[in-house]
C-alpha cells in the first residue's frame, strides 16, 4: 500500500487532498496516510496516522523520514503575512525545515543503501516573482521575491531540485495560484479578500474589497489544487528535463470579473454585500503580485485548472456548500 | 577611515582587489582592510588585519560582524567541482556560512539600534544559471543551477536580497563571468582549462585541452573583476529598484577564438603548446555552462569589462608577468 505523509495535512490544501485520498485513494487502490501539523479540526479528514507539531521541533524530520513514505507532500507553512511580520520563524519555518526534512531523507537514502528515493511534491507558490512582470509570466521568467515568504518559497525550490539531481529524493515544485474560493474562516494572507468577497455573500455575511476592483490577479479552486498534487505526486519526473519548478496553470481575472461571475451564480444581492474599504497597506501588497501567467510548460505535462471564474464558484458551491 | 572587509581574502580575486586598495585606497581615501580566509601566501597583499579560518567555524561571523565594518566583499566559497564531490562541505560553506554571516548582521544592525547597515557585496556566478539556454542570457532569465555550487549561489542571492529588503544590510550579488586569465596555479574548478590554455604557453609550458575548440564561454579578466567588485561597493543601490542580483558584462568567445588571440598576441610557438586531449567528464559539464548573455543592466550601472580576447590576454601580462 502505497505510504503517503502530508506535511501540513492539517490545512485547507492538506485537508482537501486527504479527503480525497480517503474518497479515490492513490492511483486506484487504497492508500495509507500519514498527516503532519501543528493542529487539527476535530471533525477533520480521517487518515491512518496523525502527528501533531512543528516541523522545527528538534527530531520531528527524522521521524517523519523514518516512516519511509513512499509520497511526500510538503504543504506546511506559516502565510505571506506572518512570515513578514515575524522574520525569524519565517525562515525557521518556511526555509530550515525543508532543509532538515531534506538531510532527514537523504540519511533514510543513504541507510537504505540507495534504494530509498521518495516521490517529494513541495507546494510553492507564485510569491517567488517580484514586479515588474510581462503581461504573461513565462515559464523560464526570474524569480525575484519582494516578500520574505516568496524568497524563502525559491530558496526551497532549488534545494529540492537539487537534492532529486543527486538522486536523494525524486522531487518537484508547483507554484500554485492563489488558492480561492478558500472555504473557511480568512487566514492571515494579504491575499484573503480574494476569497473573502465570494465566500461572505454566498453564506449571506458582508465583506469587505481592500483594493479597486482593476486589480488582476491569478487563482485556482481547491479542486485544482488537489489535482495539481495528485499529478504531481504520480508524473514521470523525467519529462521535467532537470527543470523541477513548474508554474500551475489558473485563471487570470480582475475583481470586477470576479464581481460579475458572482452575480451571475448568486445575483444581485449578493454582489450588495461586498462593500469597498480601500486599504492602502493591503493595496501596496497586491501590487507586487502576478496577474498572469503562460503556464504553458505544465499544461503540456497534464496539469489543469478552470477556465472561468464561476468555475471557480460553482466548485465551492458543490465541495464547501455542498449543493450543486 | 573605510573598513573593508574582505571574505576569501587569500583567494585569487581577494588577494587582487586587496593589493587595489592599497594602492589606490577607497573612493581616494586610505582604507582599513581585513582580510579572511582559510590561509595566506607568505607574500600576500597587505591588510591591517588577517583572521585565519573557516567562516563555518562557530563563532567566526559573529566575530567578523563585531568589527563593523562599512564594507564586506564575500568571495568565500570552495569552488564548483569541489562541491559537487562533498555535497556537505559546499553546503556548510556555500550556503550556512552565509547565512550565518547576515544573521550576524543582523544582529549587529538590531544592536546598533538600526543604525548599523553595511553594504554586502555577494560575489555569485553564472553557475546559477543552467542549459537550455537562449542564445544571450538576459536580465529575466530564471536560475535553474545544474550543479550544487549554482544552487548555493542563488540561494545566497536570495537571502542577501531578502535581508537587504529588510534593511538590515544594503547588499547586492554580481555574478561573475569566467575570470580568465587565472594567474598561479590550476584549481579544483572544471573551468581550469579556459585559463590553463592561455597560462601555460606564456610562461612556456605546455597546456591541455579536453574540449572542442567550438566551446563558447564567457569571460572577464582578474582586473574587471575588481572594478566589478569596486562598483558594487561604491554605487547607489536604489538604482537596483529591489533587483539586486546582476549578470556581469563579460566578452564571449570561443576556445578558437580564444586560441587566435593567442597567436596573435604570442606567436605559433606558444599555440603550438596546446595539445588536445579530449575529455567527455568536462566537456559534459561545460555544456550545460552559460555562453553569452546580453548584461544591458549592469553596462547601464557602469559596470564595464573587456571587448576582446586578446585585451583579456594583455590584461594577464601586465598585471601578472609584469611586461607590457
Amino acid at each position: 500500500m502505497t505510504k503517503i505523509l502530508i506535511l501540513g495535512g492539517g490545512g485547507m490544501v492538506g485537508q482537501k487532498l486527504a479527503h480525497h485520498l480517503a474518497a479515490n485513494g492513490w492511483q486506484g487502490q487504497p492508500a495509507d496516510v500519514i498527516l503532519h501539523d501543528v493542529g487539527f479540526a476535530p471533525d477533520g479528514a480521517p487518515a491512518e496516522q496523525r502527528f501533531i507539531g512543528s516541523l522545527t521541533d528538534a527530531g520531528a524530520a527524522s521521524q517523519l523520514a523514518g516512516l519511509r513514505p513512499d509520497v511526500i507532500f510538503h504543504l506546511a507553512a506559516i502565510v505571506s503575512g506572518e512570515a513578514e511580520q515575524d522574520f525569524e520563524k519565517g525562515w525557521q519555518v518556511n526555509m530550515f525545515a525543508t532543509w532538515h526534512l531534506l538531510e532527514a531523507l537523504r540519511a533514510e537514502h543513504d541507510a537504505s543503501g540507495g534504494s530509498y528515493v521518495p516521490r517529494l511534491v513541495f507546494s510553492s507558490s507564485i510569491a517567488v516573482f517580484g514586479a515588474p512582470f510581462p503581461d504573461k509570466i513565462g515559464d523560464e521568467f526570474l524569480t525575484a521575491p519582494l516578500t520574505s515568504y516568496g524568497a524563502q518559497k525559491a530558496i526551497c525550490e532549488l534545494m529540492v531540485s537539487d537534492f532529486s539531481r543527486k538522486g536523494f529524493v525524486d522531487g518537484l515544485s508547483i507554484r500554485l495560484p492563489t488558492i480561492c474560493v478558500r472555504p473557511g474562516k480568512p487566514n492571515k494572507a494579504a491575499s484573503g479578500f480574494f476569497s473573502g468577497i465570494i465566500r461572505e455573500p454566498l453564506n449571506g455575511v458582508d465583506a469587505v474589497l481592500p483594493v479597486p476592483d482593476t486589480v488582476r490577479h491569478w487563482h485556482a479552486s481547491p479542486r485544482s489544487a488537489v489535482g495539481f498534487l495528485e499529478r504531481a505526486g504520480t508524473m514521470d519526473l523525467d519529462l521535467l528535463e532537470g527543470r523541477r519548478s513548474l508554474n500551475m496553470p489558473g485563471l487570470s481575472c480582475t475583481v470586477a470579473e470576479q464581481i460579475e461571475a458572482l452575480r451571475s451564480e448568486a445575483g444581485a444581492e449578493a454582489v450588495a454585500r461586498i462593500r469597498p474599504a480601500p486599504d492602502p497597506a493591503i493595496a501596496a501588497i497586491v501590487a507586487g503580485w502576478p496577474r498572469d501567467f503562460d503556464a504553458r510548460r505544465a499544461t503540456a505535462l497534464g496539469f489543469a485548472a478552470e477556465s472561468s471564474f464561476a468555475e471557480i464558484i460553482q466548485v465551492y458551491i458543490q465541495d464547501d456548500l455542498g449543493r450543486s
